[in-house]
């Protein structure tokens, strides 16, 4: 009885693989589909029985996502209309998973053949590359803004579970496009006020100069960036875990692991650091209920766990790579060119970064609702 | 600013809520779908790149699992067509997440209706309930033998993997039903001898008789059990993990999580026990090409790790506990009742779980095999 | 800027690397050390806050398991005494992670160097070559029993936890050692019954023939298999997830990863297979307090989920590969060769199996405990 | 028989549970002791076999980690002395599970009395007991800063593998305190530029400049906040994974699960936002050996993964929030107080938290090194 040796090599990859495309620890998703492919979708697994699966909620997530929906953003056709293939009876989740669909309807294979040989600046497609030793040019696959789907698609249910459970509001906006700074505050500003501009900003003045500041833009062939502000209301105390796994430190990952996000802060973020201890700690004075929080620079976390007060903070979105205008590059024979993008593509992420945004937020925090019932004790 | 607190209670859930339905750690399925609802289907986390996809392939060992494939099995019609919606372009898995799907057709809503105030005995519905608080009555949702259709389907693309980069060839058979004893060399049986009865029983002589033996129990209204057989051919050595993720401990949890399995070996198992150390020990002999065994009592793994010699074992199914005699049991209000089974069951199951074993083998083998590749060292 | 290109490989290791020594998922342990170096220990993270913490009761478990404790035993002279070293306060867990030390006293580093050039017959010593493509002859290292240390001072922890929280009693005793058989009732065996005789066998007559036949096997220079039984008793009903992680393959999966161990079984297991479904099913009856069981061949788990029941399984454990007889094998220049043991090893493993069992039976439905806390709803 | 029914409740929990406290995948750790127990220390499992381990270089980061290194910082007198009980001979890792302790000196348990019935404002006193229902007040427990004693440890055996390699070098700096601003060039700045001063600001006038405030501020009984820069070099192209553990991401948890971290952006970051498109991207252009940027605003990372170019960015550390000064707050019994701290404390973490970012960077890039190997392809 002969020992069998290994002798076969591995074969030869010819396409990229991914480690995990799974968010989440309790509250879980696992994400599926290219933007080239037949269909984009997702599974939830985790997700407590019994809470409301309205579809009509999760498709109108879905819409503040998707393209087309205003002129300020890519004009790709797509209904992306949700299909629900498990998991929900009589409108209701059953506790077992849940998984969606969205069928891809404009998708354009030849449209990216010039693309084939060149390294387009400030995108994927060098360290791809580098990474799997060949890549696929036929548009974003895996790295597409249309992976997103799913998350927007569960962090819909996700909201579900968090308003009828605890009452929690979870809300996004534009705070700031390229210099346009808007004046929001976090504690008051309502879906309603986003949702009035096609730019995202529920502050009308500025909301009017960022879709011309948008508009000049896409004329002159550039792209702008921005941040995103967030807020989390009616977050119950006592959520987020010590030591690694602390609810910034989550927020963090989530939301950074959104495409072209470069920069995430809580609370007073960086410019809190100009204060000093005196200045910056938020002191108790008696409520009728229990300590209340004379101000909230902590940004509703302390020591890494929710304390009541509202979550706020703001996120950096930088300006969009694709951009019309001539650019230097080299092709993958390491030759100098020059490349302007063509067809569809968004001269400014951040209005649909809102949805996406809201999306990560409560995926990770239907997560931590699951993580503190679990083990934190009896009650 | 008031720190909020939590006053709502968690919605009281109708439906049992699932903690996980997922398998392996970096070939890594997630399964979703109910037997009553719209499909069935599975994402793969993890497939290395460039592994040949054949649809083919995988309906084949799709059909080797669905009902209606022969006399002896359940006649629910169900053709079991899969889809594959992302992760494969030009016949091969570009190591993106894989997904696929599968309708289900013959369902039939209210052909539970007559087990909605009943424990049938050694079902789940007692288990369900206490362990949810309340019960799902129409079929098995997710403990019905249809979820195990994701893990045939990605186990057949296991398969390819483990056959086209290290020759691994999986084979598992029907090795006894009730007290009919097959004869099997585990070490030269094929697939085709296995596929030449529709028992799945590669000795014709005791295949007739446990086809005769089936045909009877289910003349009688009883259902008959046994022991399904593997081998897992050109093995390389060195998989499986020290201490915890033992190849033989992950191959127990893989198919003892197969509904109706009560019982797990390998290698000599529980008759090695009757043996001594000086018998049962595998002496090493000089091999042209390396040491080789002169025995395979240890059923091809030592210390938890795989030596290169075949992978053999076998796994305990109980008699199908739904049967058409009358039982008595009780009423959810605890009352004395009979129940006989109505509709369309397996009189036994073995049959049908023999591609279930094997696509339990084959997923271990595949996340071990990438195991072995992360951390082993530079080879 | 340039960008950095790779080129260093990586270093070639000279010893081998171990994925995980994870188990668990909410109560979950981690253990380290090895046999020849300073310490074994490990950490629990995840036990809920509260639980008595008796150091005295870890240190019996630990006795249980130490070498030296009887002349049926290997001689090796450790006291195993067990520091605490997080964790717990005022004798109660606080929630935070337990870590565990026990210092290694009598280890001999040169007490296995005629072992350095040849594979020991069914040890791990050439699958761990296969693996790494070096391996450490300076005993077992990872592989060594000593690395149960661990699971035993954990499993301690989770017996007090499942003891006091819901009554649940969890023993192991031995069932047979080769062809020696006890009768033991798995309803009413205590664990003074196991400790009564040092076999472990609470079968008085099995157990001295038992002594008789493990002395008679030492003076050959050979050794003994054999079975471990086991039961829970008192695990509430509703334990054990759906579809992969049913109770009965995570025992599988945890009993299976323990050194020797080459079959499992619950309930009724292989002999089950040898009735029909008429035969095997466990009719329910009214009793005072909701449905009872009028028999228990399903071994206390329907569906893959706790019924209330008691657990109840076997375990098979190979003959110890260590022998002092001489044996035929090969060096690692694969020359013919002849081996007996030198120095302290256990001619039969059983009595010293029983602890490392429970302890994995403990650790495996604290942690199932926790999972149904976590998701199951809100009761 | 009897089914058992689940009558006793959970224990009431008189102490915390923390879910996990585990970072990693493949390169985990798993760190476990509190502040005011015996010691404190780490399990490493999943290092790879064969790296340099150098107990003097571990106790050089921790020297640089310890409390009374210099007069700016905490006075608590602590040698922190390493020791190493497992998974290292001579000199190297073996592969196994390392696991690292140290023994606390100077914790003085009566120390915290006054802080019993009391919030300390900005601090988790209050956020911990409305997690666990009560809390522990005698020090930090596991939110002491002491905790990342295990984090700096381990990341120092990362450090040795990423620089042996790969010839990876990772180094954080103090870039602000307060308003004090230095000037830095992350791709030359050197460990030993960082040490030359004990604020660990490599800008000399700067540093002068910090000392003065440090010294001002604690006169004052206040505290100062500032930013800690960073830089990876010598990564190679390819590490970060597609979706959601893009590098970027899983670097803004490790940092932001630091004590008193608020902010964190990468590359151009938050001001890079106040370019356009045509200004941020980074151009390529022909170099010797492959395409070079010519810029590199990217911060060494695009679409989530590396691309050889530096890592660089900022963290954002709140001043700290215990200070001598008098502050409002509550009682436990919501009455007006006023509280001042007495006893040790940081006046500024900034010089402290320089290797605690460090050390998660490198923690987070062994870990995706491991990962690279792991599934991207056959080398």
């Amino acid at each position: 009885m002969g020992l069998r040796r290994w002798t076969g090599p591995v074969a030869d990859p010819p396409y990229p693989a991914h480690v995990s495309s799974v968010y989440g620890n309790l509250f879980r998703i696992s994400t599926f589909g290219e933007s080239h492919g037949p269909a984009i979708g997702v599974i939830l697994d985790g997700c407590p029985p019994g809470i409301r699966i309205d579809q009509a909620a999760i498709q109108a997530d879905l819409d503040r996502r998707r393209p087309g929906q205003s002129r300020l953003v890519t004009q790709r056709q797509e209904g992306d209309e949700v299909e629900i293939l498990s998991g929900v009876f009589e409108g209701h989740s059953t506790g077992t998973p849940i998984a969606m669909l969205v069928r891809n309807a404009d998708h354009k294979p030849g449209a990216y053949d010039h693309l084939k040989d060149v390294f387009r600046p400030s995108h994927a497609d060098y360290s791809y590359l580098a990474k799997y030793g060949r890549r696929d040019h036929r548009g974003g696959g895996r790295s597409s803004a249309r992976e997103t789907i799913g998350r927007v698609a569960t962090g819909a249910i996700a909201r579900r579970f968090l308003t009828d459970t605890f009452g929690t509001e979870v809300i996004a906006w534009v705070d700031r496009i390229h210099t346009i700074e808007a004046t929001v505050d976090s504690n008051t500003v309502t879906i309603d006020d986003v949702e009035s501009s096609p730019t995202r900003c529920p502050d009308p003045d500025a909301a009017a100069a960022m879709v011309s500041a948008i508009d000049d833009a896409r004329g002159r062939g550039d792209s702008l960036g921005g941040v995103v502000g967030f807020a989390a209301r009616g977050v119950p105390p006592g959520w987020g875990e010590p030591v690694f796994d602390r609810l910034e430190a989550d927020l963090a990952k989530g939301i950074m692991s959104l495409p072209a996000c470069k920069g995430f802060e809580i609370g007073s973020g960086f410019g809190g650091t100009l204060m000093t201890g005196l200045e910056h700690n938020d002191p108790y004075v008696p409520g009728a209920d229990g300590p209340e929080l004379a101000s909230n620079r902590s940004g509703g976390v302390q020591g890494g766990i929710s304390v009541g007060a509202p979550i706020y903070g703001r996120a950096a979105f930088k300006p969009t790579a694709t951009i019309a205008s001539e650019q230097t590059t080299v092709t993958t024979d390491i030759e100098a060119t020059t490349l302007a993008a063509r067809g569809r593509h968004d001269p400014c992420v951040l209005p649909r970064a809102v949805p996406m945004v809201e999306a990560m937020i409560l995926l990770t925090l239907a997560d931590h609702a699951l993580r503190q019932r679990a083990l934190a004790g009896p009650n």
